[in-house]
Parts: structure tokens; C-alpha cells; sequence
């Protein structure tokens, strides 16, 4: 094991290249191989924000098995991609056998929320690894919508749009500060329930957090319909704003 | 209006230089002003984290008021407290008045938890200002432990550790994934929130992140007894590790 490589965790933040860390880029600097995770036929989008470090690096894509039209709910969807994963590993696995140290790249922060995760349990007792962490996609929204998210005791709760109605308004009304993430198509339900909570009016809706394109607005102005699904709604706290 | 200078609060991540973003070092280096909150006498965290940046630009410390042995729901304390937040917004707005870039720096991120926005507030409505995230403390510590804290639909709920036991002990038991902040001597009450909820066998415990004497442990293995005021516990979500 003295031979194998590292295995780096590498947070690339939301999607501007200039909220890499001084760490991460360091990091890919000194990586023999540059794995990702994509859709099959795209580029990855952690990959497009280090594009400018890869040079001629051994790119290692990781495609996700296709499954629109699946539940992930549902057992094949979930043998399939465990399977993904485990096949993953081994591919990242194989880089590390021959000393080469492998940069996993990973939009926003690596252990919240991503991907990369799924690698970390699978190698991290078995070859040397460093997380680095990276500004979260949540993090790079509110700071764009200048939007003060907590302070003092505030609660904050991260929340997944797919959740229930009923259970998304209980916890809404049970908070100081609410990140809802996942809303896509969950966006009318999310609506609801923060009109039912009371928490309609505070409600900021921002999507493509750090990209070029980026955009913000009240939700309570924003019509229903498409959403991306990487869009995000944020409850701000701090109520007694002294 | 025109001529006056702009307003950026900068976060500077958890302790590491290296966990600055490059959007963080460019508008240091482009600052006039560098701003920072301080204890009197101190240095200052933040001011720590970017010492190699400041070179000869005008350095304005904002010292916070000596509040030691006042309850922070005391009103002398919270009188107090506004006051200084607004004779620092002032100092600041004199600076941004003639023209100068005013960096202020945030540890961790700006807008959560973090004194900047008791500026921002105050400020960002009369003057061009931008907030530029950075890497939180909670998850510089997930990072440095190896900690995978939330996956897929898990909720995530930041907690302060100076709310009630019961309450804590509520909360604890109604989330996948929690981030317990503000330990120091709230530590026997969160240690037994955690053995009521069934979550202490989990939990792990991190003291200055990702500073040079950063240490962590599971927190079943940690005595009682004085815990620094930024330290944090970890109890991660994520419970199929698939």
C-alpha cells in the first residue's frame, strides 16, 4: 500500500471557476488523473469549472447509468446504481494501485450532498484520502442574493423539496432559517407550503447559484412551472435584525 | 454616490490560507481598506487567515465591546452591541464615502452566522457591495474528519448548543444529519440531548477545524469539561450507505 496513490476529494464550489479554493487547485495541480462525475455524452459540470487546470491530465469520466423514467424508489434503480458506484470505485481504485494520485472532482462541497461520497466510504479505509472542502451551491446562493441566511441561535434547516407537503410545511413553520433544495418539479408543492407556514413572503427562489447566467428572485413573483432542479429556495432568519 | 468606494464582504474560510477562494484573494488585493472584527487586544481571526495579503493597505479594526459577564438577553448588552455595530458601519461608510474598496473580512462564511452582516445590513443599501462566500467552519470539520454528513433526501438542521436541553433533545431526534455549533460550556447538556435521541454513538466531535491544532474524536470518547466556544459535533445523516 506505501506505492498507491492519494485520493483527493476535491470541492469545486458552485460553478465559478474563482471560487476554487487556493487548496483545490493545488490539488489538481499535483493529480496524475482528473475523475468526474457526468451524464453520459456531457462534460460534467465539475469538470467545466476546473477545465482551465486539466491540461493533459488522465481524465477518468464516471457516467451515470441511465435512468429517467426510473422511481428512485424502486429496487432496480437501486441495485443499478450501487453497481454504478462499486464500478466507480474500482475504476478510481485501479489509478490508486499504480501510485497515481487521483483528483475526484466535486461540485460544491464534497461530503454535503455529493457524489464523491460514494466513492469516499468505498476507498477512504483502504488508500490514503484528503477531503477538501468546496463553497456549497446554498453558500454560493445566498451570498449572490445578498441575502444574511443565519445569525445568532438561529436554526437552519436543509431541507429536500421531494419531501412530503405536510411534512415540508411542519418543519417550515418548526425553523428560523429554511434551504430548500431539489425543487424542479417539486416547485408548486414548495410553494404551498410556505404559503401555509407563513413563510411565503420571505421566500427568495435563485437558481444557477454561481453560474453566468445565474438568476434571483422573490419567489411570491415567480410563476409556477419549469424549475431546474439544482434550483434552490431560501428562508432567511434573523428575525430582530439589530 | 458615483465616486463612493464599494462595499465587499469577504469570507475567509475556517483557518487554512489555502482554503481561500481566488475570489476572496483578488478582492483583498484590490481593497484599499481592509476591515475585520476583533477582540480588543486581538488580532483577529480573520485578519490571521489573510495576513499575507494586506501588505500596506490602511488596516481598520472594529473591536468588539467588552461584554464578558453580561447575559446576551440582557438589554444593556443588546443596547450596547447595536451600538457598536452601528459606529462600525459608520467607520466603514466613512472609508467607502471618499472612494475606497473596503474589504471586510468574514471568517467562515459572510452571511452565516458572521458579524459581516451587521454591516451589510446596515450598508448594502447605499452602496454598490458584494458578498463573497466562503468555506463554512462546519464544513471545513466534515471535511477534515472524513465525515459523509448528508446524502440524498436527509435533512440537515443547524443547531446552536445554547438551546434548551429539551429542545435540543426534540430537534436531535427529528433529523437525519445535525451540525451542533457554540459547544464550549454547553457540552454536558448537548452530550446528554445526544444519549436521550439516540444519536451519541455517532456524533463526533471537532475543535478548531482546520487550524494547525485542529482535533477530533467521537464525542463518547471525549471528557466533559472545557471545550473551546467555536468547537462543533458532528452527527451524520446518510443512514444507507449505499
Amino acid at each position: 500500500m506505501t506505492n498507491a496513490g492519494r485520493l483527493i476529494g476535491v470541492g469545486t464550489g458552485p460553478g465559478d471557476p474563482e471560487l476554487l479554493t487556493v487548496k483545490a487547485i493545488k490539488a489538481i495541480d499535483a493529480a496524475e488523473v482528473v475523475a468526474y462525475f457526468a451524464k453520459r455524452g456531457r462534460g460534467g459540470n465539475g469538470r467545466a469549472i476546473v477545465e482551465h487546470l486539466i491540461g493533459d491530465k488522465i481524465l477518468l469520466p464516471l457516467y451515470y447509468p441511465v435512468t429517467t423514467e426510473i422511481e428512485t424508489s424502486d429496487e432496480t434503480y437501486r441495485n443499478q446504481i450501487t453497481s454504478f458506484y462499486d464500478e466507480a470505485a474500482e475504476a478510481v481504485g485501479g489509478h490508486l494501485d499504480i501510485g497515481r494520485t487521483v483528483a475526484v472532482l466535486s461540485e460544491g462541497d464534497p461530503l454535503f450532498y455529493g457524489s464523491y461520497m460514494h466513492l469516499h466510504v468505498r476507498l477512504a479505509n483502504r488508500y490514503q484520502t484528503e477531503v477538501i472542502p468546496g463553497i456549497s451551491a446554498m453558500s454560493g446562493c445566498w451570498s449572490l442574493a445578498g441575502l444574511p441566511i443565519v445569525q445568532g441561535d438561529d436554526v437552519l434547516s436543509v431541507l429536500p423539496g421531494t419531501m412530503e407537503e405536510a411534512e415540508l410545511r411542519r418543519r417550515l413553520s418548526d425553523t428560523q432559517a429554511a434551504v430548500i433544495m431539489k425543487v424542479g418539479r417539486n416547485l408548486p408543492k414548495i410553494r404551498r407550503a410556505l404559503e401555509a407556514s407563513g413563510r411565503l413572503s420571505e421566500a427568495v427562489y435563485v437558481e444557477r447559484g454561481t453560474m453566468v447566467n445565474a438568476a434571483m428572485t422573490k419567489l411570491a413573483d415567480r410563476p409556477d412551472g419549469e424549475a431546474p432542479y439544482f434550483s434552490l429556495v431560501l428562508v432567511p432568519g434573523w428575525e430582530s435584525r439589530r
